[in-house]
């Protein structure tokens, strides 16, 4: 029997702040038994809740700095004084498990992935319109009219960089865009170009 | 509003006799309204209850000689005398009209298509082992046990050629093979290098 279960790869979904990532990571990973969160390291602190391994891989500055070293992360950024990272041994080790691996990051983050020759699949999820995007973030409630627009301005720059990408989702309806991502995660796993011995498997079967 | 309705393209169907790609065709044009079916050009004479424009487009010898100088097949070949051809010039008509177009194909012919560098995405469908499909082609009752060993052989030398295209859907329970052509589709329409003027439309919206 050909089986796809070896074909597994990183998902990366990139948007603009605003854009829904998070919603939909979530309902990727709730919905999809062989999706598994990349969960980030950092050097932060827990806040009150937070889960080591769940929410973060917390770590010391010097396992940080050691793994920064050993060339462990395939991206990695401060943020406030505290560094936080993508774990290349994390990943390959959910993938060895047959899983493949979802992480949402920012596009300066997905290009540094990029740059180092992982097989990921890259996702830009973005709403319908520029108003709509506005709309979305006035409602959100969280920002000022300033945190606002500089959001929009970041969102135009990474557009600018959208060709670097696999994927545009249109999250117009979430449900739609869950859907599409999960989609574009089953039919990339049929990709011959990812299969191996195709021809043995059917003939041993 | 970014819309998806200009990117367009030519989705080939491949698969050994019996592979079912016929049934999963038929399905996927049922029930998508923006994919249509690339009806062949044949000189053969109509058979009894076939629709010119339907099941195929049957023409004189002289028109079918004026479109390949024209460079208008995409592929042709010569069956029992009778000629048969994929239309460019009808595939653009539809796209043109917004609509994807499916076509399903031998392996040559496929090959032969992409020679020609036209943007297709091709998905070869294959049962889930060798014994499976031998009880399908047994199970038909069509054919007689060395046409059957025919068709097995004819088979091995196409799965060899399997490099060349783009998915590999497996045809174990049909209605999962159905979704997965469908889900191809979706998900290829996607595809940023296939967009044109993301940002125009995103603040034009």
């Amino acid at each position: 029997m050909i089986s796809l279960d070896k074909n597994k790869f990183l998902i990366i979904l990139i948007a603009p702040s605003g854009g829904g990532k998070t919603t939909i990571r979530q309902a990727v990973l709730a919905r999809e038994d062989d999706v598994e969160y990349s969960v980030s390291f950092t050097t932060r602190k827990p806040r009150e809740g937070e889960v080591d391994g769940v929410d973060y891989c917390f770590i010391s500055l010097e396992e940080f700095t050691e793994r920064i070293e050993q060339g462990d992360f395939l991206e990695h950024a401060n943020v406030h004084g505290n560094l936080y990272g993508t774990s290349h041994s994390f990943i390959k080790n959910k993938m060895n498990a047959g899983k493949h691996v979802l992480l949402d990051i920012d596009v300066q983050g997905a290009k540094q992935i990029l740059g180092k020759g992982v097989n990921a699949v890259t996702i830009f999820i973005l709403p319908p319109s520029e108003s709509i995007l506005k709309k979305r973030l006035n409602r959100r409630g969280t920002d000022t009219k300033e945190v606002i627009e500089h959001r929009l301005k970041n969102a135009a720059s990474e557009i600018d960089q959208i060709r670097h990408f696999d994927y545009l989702v249109i999250n117009d309806k979430v449900e739609d865009a869950i859907k599409d991502v999960i989609c574009i995660i089953r039919s990339e796993e049929k990709k011959i170009e990812r299969l191996e011995n195709i021809k043995d498997i059917f003939y041993g079967g």
